[in-house]
């Protein structure tokens, strides 16, 4: 059954259940409901913006007797499509169920309603000597609900693990208005199949999450960076393998490629010299006691300098939030300054054992002189995940197309070496046509019939992840 | 259909398959198989022991179209009847499937066959710098297929997490002889729903893994013990409190209460003190770089003795392995010293909020009044984990009854307080009964749905688990 359009009883049905402005039908108020960070758009039937649980078990069991498509919905930051309504439906935004519910500095948890900002959570758990690590990009403006939905990663999962590590329990409401309650409150728990473990990263596919409890640690006491410049590729992945041999296992390992660093000296002032002895750059993040941290600094510079012709070419180092910031503060600029090299991008974050980072990186360096278009390289060095940038003018030439097939050429080299087609940015809609390339055929057919367990007329965010 | 002994054919079948004496069918041949660290026991029809995946493959369609039973284990470490066959059917023993595949230094991973020996993996991982933190106190017996099956725990949990966290990927077969290879050897990988972690902890109920590929990370450069003992219980977890607002992250943190001090001290010398001032004790493990870690320990240190009063009455530090193992040496005798109390032990894993630790302890002990019994209470404060132990002579007058009694009362005081009826050791068939007390209807539905995508004909370890 599909719905072309609300008819009158459906709009008193949402109308009645969400009043006000809770419940939007117009072209311009649901204009921004349409698209996600993917910039695909879909036109909802209607955009609803549930406060509680209640309202949620009542919508489900509506769509569930209706066969009406739901697309849940946070702050959208995805960037593969995940949010789009492609299919005829109703958006469910939750973003106004954004409560932190309780702190719990004994428990060591936080519960939280999906639409809490992740960054905001942070700073509130530290506010109280306590740290919650996962750190997307996006966290200044992502949610938890979409965090958890995604099983979003980041700069910390090196030594961190990424959300999944972090989510010991949800509560999640089921097409037909059933809720269920996943895990809960102890940070181990083998009773039942795992089922919170399969909520993480189902991209809205499974039900749809009134609260979620994380698990915290204590918060480390300081933190310390160390910037150093390579006079190549290898030599710095070589550096890698130095720190990690070591016993060293930082808080963060982030790369950049050379075409990342050129676009960066256009952009400003970078600190590196501009003489061609940098060619790569590791950032680096330990965490730790004060104390501990000047020795274990001290044995980070010393695995890196082994001997002097693997020394980096250049380091600077900052001790504390305050120095490290202009460090960091560089690696933010990529997004920026990648658009001084072409107007449009196609982004990706494929992932590879974390062995083949150099055959990935000399791989996709070839597909660029192959395909004529910059492509620029970096991310997060310690769990083989790297952010590729395909730039490109959509306007000139055939530069789009060939955008497209380097692309294609990126996701055969990365499966050819064992990798993922993601490693954080999920499959939503746009690398959905691709997961056969990576899934067998069986294993789609057990999460088809898991799909079914829960959603059994596939009402939840349709045509998406798998 | 259930199948009270073998009929010819599937005699023949099984001896075709599993030449020699990888097929047992006499009685005193199959004896070991009968039971696990239960000590429940049930009769198997056969026992096999597949060499290949060729050789589970055929099994698995065969016993699928005959409706055959089939009883996965590997060293049967676990104390709650997970490997018992207790309806009639075939029990199949991972141990000749005990290979390391693989160990690469530069992916970071482990590929290992299910039957591989824990702690002789770590050995060997170790030997290359590696670290794999599981830790199970089986570790030494028990293999990687029972810690995935199990989703196994350990000391290390506190700071490092569970089996669940350290598994990337497994080849599973299921009913009927497919195989699935879920996730892969990369570490971060959001590609679908999350079968790998569905089969982490599902114990044997939803295919039988024929290799595991785990995550490892740099080995720590040392570790350093301190044992410190309190004047109360309260004490003991006040600073407990203590050192985590000081943002210390122990390796490991274990607690022993009274009783066990006392248990101990009846075995043989003890450390502390014998007067009476020692009611509690405290175990830390810290890792990390070396230098790194004499700043860590002094900060340890700090943060117990932050007044006079709150001060340790006792306490005793080793800084690595030699000076730490006789302060470990006393953790790993509290299982023979039980048996000084009684002849006879319930052991139960239950686990609480962290935070819920106190009225935990304080309850049990309250239990152990009313019943008249001794019950020990030890084990992973980190993360409110608690291993009870009800001590009692089951020769004696009702004390096998009391027992009873006082295991029930345990599990209804841990579902109070929010917690649940296993942190380690699972369900198997001795929780089977109360798994409803801590799981709704609509999450058991969705478990056994999930299990009949798997398995729909329910041979797999049926009557376990959920």
């Amino acid at each position: 059954m599909t719905h072309p359009s609300l008819l009158p009883q459906h709009r008193q049905f949402l109308a009645e259940l969400f009043p006000g402005t809770d419940c939007l039908t117009t072209p311009e108020e649901m204009l921004v409901f349409e698209s996600d960070a993917s910039r695909l758009a879909g036109i909802p039937l209607a955009v609803v913006r549930p406060r509680n649980e209640e309202q949620i078990t009542e919508l489900l069991r509506w769509a569930h007797t209706e066969r009406m498509p739901l697309y849940p919905r946070a702050r959208a930051t995805n960037v593969v499509g995940l949010c789009v309504p492609d299919r005829p439906g109703v958006v469910v935004s939750t973003l106004c169920m954004n409560r932190v519910l309780e702190i719990h500095a004994d428990d060591f948890v936080a519960v939280v309603q999906p639409g809490v900002v992740t960054g905001d959570l942070q700073k509130q758990v530290e506010a109280q000597g306590l740290f919650y690590p996962p750190d997307p990009a996006s966290l200044g403006i992502s949610t938890i609900g979409g965090n958890v939905a995604t099983c979003a990663g980041g700069m910390r999962a090196v030594k961190y693990g990424v959300t999944r590590e972090w989510v010991l329990g949800c509560r999640v409401v089921l097409p037909g208005g059933k809720a269920i309650t996943c895990g809960g409150r102890n940070h181990k728990n083998v009773v039942g199949l795992d089922l919170t473990r399969l909520m993480v990263g189902s991209e809205g596919t499974l039900g749809i999450m009134t609260d979620i409890t994380l698990k915290l640690m204590p918060l480390p006491e300081a933190t310390a960076s160390l910037m150093a410049g390579f006079s190549s590729l290898e030599q710095a992945m070589a550096a890698v393998r130095r720190v990690f041999r070591a016993g060293i296992l930082p808080a963060a390992l982030e790369f950049m490629g050379q075409e990342v660093l050129d676009c960066l000296a256009q952009l400003g002032t970078v600190p590196w010299p501009q003489d061609g002895t940098v060619q790569a750059v590791l950032l680096f993040r330990l965490d730790g006691s004060r104390a501990a941290l000047a020795a274990d600094l001290q044995r980070l510079r010393a695995a890196l300098d082994d001997t002097a012709q693997n020394r980096p070419a250049w380091q600077e180092q900052g001790l504390g939030a305050q120095e490290e910031e202009p460090l960091w503060e560089i690696r933010r600029l990529i997004n920026p300054a990648s658009f001084r090299v072409a107007p449009n991008k196609i982004s990706d974050d494929v992932t590879v054992p974390r062995g083949s980072l150099l055959p990935a990186l000399t791989g996709i360096r070839a597909i660029s002189g192959h395909c004529g278009l910059t492509i620029l390289t970096f991310g997060h060095v310690g769990d083989g995940n790297i952010h590729v940038n395909i730039m490109h003018d959509a306007a000139r030439g055939d530069e789009k197309q060939r955008a497209g097939q380097a692309k294609l050429a990126v996701m055969e080299l990365i499966l050819s070496l064992g990798g993922t087609l993601s490693g954080e940015h999920g499959i939503g809609l746009t690398k959905a046509p691709y997961v056969h390339r990576q899934l067998g055929e069986e294993e789609r057919r057990l999460m088809r019939d898991i799909k079914s367990a829960f959603d059994p007329h596939g009402i939840l965010n349709p045509g998406k992840a798998f």
